[in-house]
């Protein structure tokens, strides 16, 4: 009992405090680490032509503003789906997001840009400090609604380093190519968020399982995730590819397979629905793993053909997956997976992974032409084979599936801690747990509880 | 019965077999026909000089995304007023664009830019794309609520070709200009979609009549729609225009015209409706309506006074077509027409086109200076004179209402076929004959359960 | 008794005609007065080297756009957390912008860019007349539910004439530097909003006080406009600045600032709310605190370091202010603040003035090179020490604190006027005085009332 409410003191403090210590930290190495890049510090730019930069900068800032959009607004709104925790789903998003982009900022510059005893900061910057705030995500997907803000924002603590390390290790040691993140960002997220979920498995979590579900409107806040996610997915696999022709064939692969992988979807979701019904769980999240599964070769020349075809099957995989094997995931590997992290980054993450491997492995000179310089440069240089590089990427699937399921399992440690802020099995999905909550309707809301509330108004 | 039981069966297996069936035709066209184009395919590209063609991606890029996001959310969340069909508004939008965007790929390519039995894709096809789903989504908001999504499909089969073949006899064998598409998305789309709502006249729709309405939060999402279709209507307009001051023109018009169509649609409103009450659907929809009016003419020397005038009278006109013209379509026409599409984009449509006739015809050497090349060519190259390109203007008009009109009534037979996913009278605009419906509110959704909730909500 | 019943009759007509002469006037005003600046007029485009223009335009554009999103998604959805206003929040938000970028368009033209007898526009007037709409949407939000639509278009025609006055004193006669408008947009806003709200004091509001808080879903749509307003803030901050590092910098800047704003405004929502929740009230305003504080300084030497201490500041007084301020602003000083803006622009508006003040002061050759003819021309030319910007900056606060006060206190007689559209005490908050509303809910809005509706439906 004493350290039950030892706990509970506790508890109220520990977000307070970890925001201001994690605030304070990352301002301090700021202070000491941290300078504007040459593009963006006034005392280096008016040197020289800038042609070149400006047209960077031209493509780059409206790619960040919409990748920042899906991540913001997209995984956001797309896990409101739940019919009492629409306030955590885009609130804890908001903060997870916001801390992950100033710690990958430092872990990422220390491994990329770290020059001359400091790391250098700019558009680039910001494009992968979001990337890596979209892996933090999607793990948060798999545990969504088990796991308290403190816990969150520890698990973004490891996972950002460990986001950070295998990058580094798949693109600047093994020359591996993933623009768009298939390996990087979806499988680990998704492998990350699901071998940490084992490692938190609730087994009476029935108690929560009225609050699993969505509402009529909770479903279509979710469906404003699930459009700016489609709609800005070809911004965010060109992103960060060699301005020319790569960013134009990444936008237009990744747009032909998220139209496939849509009619996929459709077509799965009436076919193994009840009474042919379609299922908003479906809709929302496997139309979506067409960006996915391109994520690798999108910049490749995977063809108009390609990309359908790819899509097409991701869409496939990604709705039989949520009908038949989330609920063997919980039964038999006692995984459970709120978002459906598997289905819609994790197995289309790796199908993307693999095919990048194909299309890599039949690269030629001919098909690329001069670009092969910024497709596959190691290649060009002649430093490999287009075989040892399909054998590079694949190495780069294992790297990051290994480095995702240790870290997890170090996270699950880390997120065990006594007196953290885990819900009790009873009060998962609810976020009246965390937040002050009004009540539903403007019946409830006049009622008497209205008293206590003028000065949290205002 | 026999009958009525077989088509249940195929009912259910309609819309997965059609999405299959589409979405493998159109992959298998794209194996043999689609290829990248020039600045797309990296074989090609690096070749000679590429500033103007980057100038042309830094300015089209962020258009695109503009007018997709239109698209998927602006069209699909304006259709989401309807209380009890907000899924199938948002969804059928996503699958019928998703559809709608390859199958106008294949179609616009054959007619635009087939070269050595290849269609060649990139940016431009990329925005057309989008254009055509756009007319197809004004389609949808005449039916809205009475059609299943297999019969949206095949409108989606028709509308498309028939619009491709439209927009090609307009562009390229009338020598039309129509850059925001007054004439060929708007006054195409509506009265395609209008001629076919009088072909699926529903006599007893009142037993409906209980849905058709909206509820608070319905309004609010369907307001999402509207803002957004509202802000990126300058993009819409200025996509397709040639880079140089015509964009800026283009959009700045636009914006002009949307301010004055929004104040003059609260004007209206406000006076026509009961008690001085301001209505959601004029608001919704007729402050939209100075987007339409100067598709045509918002590349041309329309002045900004001219765009303020132009928007004024389509939010007058628009307004007072949804207080008394909507009712006399359906009780003396049979035409029924959900989202008012007559009154967004049909009559402000046709507006747009006449003020094009208009502008065109006052249009000279000396107020377009070099420029005249880019807005009408065969004025500037001396083919024809300005009263020609006027009259050239009006006959498209003309084509385009016998296009939509014609193509409406064979769609009409088409959705007529028998066993198709059409909706009975009593189950119109409502969700849960296509959609799996979670209840209303969380009380629905937890059923019995409900007896463990005090600890929950203590 | 007949003056009332008068009133009553010019209500119903007022807000009509107030739009019509509104817009008839700017239509007139436009005529006389408004033509295409050199980028957007044809006859004078083909003329000399347009790289440097188009750079702009590449650039200008999908900024502009950003703007555009924030000023009508993000203020709009965030107003509606109210539980019975979301109608007025979003609608009146788009009237009142569509009515004040075109005033501020022929405002700002007459003081900035007035030549030979008329107003010239393009991009850059754009972008300008979206920025005062935001400053009127931000004194919206300091009397949202307690005024009608004529008054809240009476306080836009007075508001925008000083917001352009006050812009010209600052910017043009004494040389103050305010890219993203901590005074010219946020402190005067807010200040402005602030008196008028003390003219307007309600002393018996507690008869409303039922629908001054949110509903559950209110509150997720109010966080649609959190998102888009913190998303774009880079893009609001630096769309004025001068191309090249400049837009860098300040996107950078003001990108590091939220984030942190957002870290500290979490941290002290859930240390000053009950049992360590958090408050949604807290999140949707004070996390954006961050981009009002760098909006003066956010295109100067402000260091990554320097953003994150002010963001972190801002978030920390702002969600103070929400906590322990707001009540006493109405208790001791009569001043109702509906959404808070005091804490959300005008504390973290005048900190970002004195911010400024700061890292002018600071200001050195060294540290901004060529640039420094940007950022401070007039340093640069050697007409100004770094010190004497620095008090021509805090000048500048107390003209715009000035202008603001006078100016609402005109407002306040203004918005006094006998018979507008003020609410009665007991309908403050409520849609329903202006609105046609449905009913909350479908069980509802298929009640006896639905017989009426069918037509103005349709």
């Amino acid at each position: 009992m004493a350290g039950s409410s030892r706990c509970a003191a506790s508890r109220r403090l520990q977000l307070p405090l970890l925001c201001l210590v994690f605030q304070g930290a990352t301002a301090v190495l700021f202070a000491v680490f941290v300078r504007y890049n040459q593009e963006t510090d006034p005392a280096l730019w008016h040197w020289g032509n800038h042609s070149n930069v400006d047209n960077e900068f031209y493509f780059r800032y409206p790619s960040f503003q919409d990748v920042h959009v899906m991540v913001f607004v997209g995984f956001g709104f797309l896990m409101a789906f739940l019919q009492r925790y629409g306030f955590s789903s885009v609130g804890f998003t908001f903060l997870l997001a916001a801390f992950a982009l100033q710690w990958s900022t430092l872990v990422q510059g220390f491994l990329h840009s770290f020059h001359g005893g400091n790391i250098h900061v700019g558009m680039e910057s910001m494009i992968n400090a979001d990337f890596c705030a979209g892996a933090v995500l999607i793990s948060f997907g798999a545990i969504l609604g088990r796991t308290g803000p403190t816990q969150l924002l520890l698990m973004a603590l490891l996972e950002v380093v460990l986001f950070g390390v295998n990058e580094f290790v798949l693109l600047s040691l093994l020359g591996v190519r993933d623009a768009g993140g298939s390996m990087t960002i979806h499988t680990f997220g998704a492998y990350f968020g699901l071998v940490l979920s084992r490692a938190l498995y609730r087994p009476r979590l029935e108690k929560s399982k009225h609050r699993q579900g969505s509402v009529y409107h909770s479903d279509l806040f979710a469906m404003i995730g699930t459009i700016f996610l489609w709609l800005f997915w070809p911004s965010f696999n060109s992103a960060p590819t060699t301005l020319g022709d790569g960013p134009r064939r990444t936008a237009l692969n990744t747009y032909y397979s998220l139209s496939a992988s849509t009619l996929s979807t459709f077509a799965l979701s009436a076919l193994v629905g009840g009474d042919g019904r379609l299922d908003m769980v479906h809709i929302q999240n496997a139309a979506l793993a067409g960006g996915v599964v391109v994520g690798t070769s999108g910049e490749m020349m995977l063809t108009p053909f390609g990309a359908l075809a790819a899509g097409f099957l991701a869409g496939t995989v990604s709705t039989l997956g949520y009908k038949f094997f989330t609920p063997v995931l919980e039964s038999k590997f006692k995984i459970q997976d709120t978002c459906g992290v598997h289905n819609l980054h994790g197995m289309p993450g790796i199908l993307g992974a693999l095919l990048g491997v194909l299309v890599a492995g039949l690269a030629t000179h001919e098909a690329y032409g001069d670009d092969l310089e910024s497709v596959f440069p190691l290649i060009a240089e002649g430093e490999r084979s287009a075989t040892s590089q399909a054998l590079h990427q694949l190495l780069g699937l294992f790297v990051t599936l290994t480095f995702a399921s240790v870290g997890a399992g170090l996270g699950g440690l880390l997120l065990k801690l006594p007196c953290l802020d885990s819900p009790p099995d009873s009060q998962c999905f609810e976020d009246q747990v965390y937040w002050e909550v009004p009540g539903e309707h403007e019946e409830e809301a006049q009622g008497p509880l209205r008293t206590e509330e003028p000065d949290t108004q205002a």
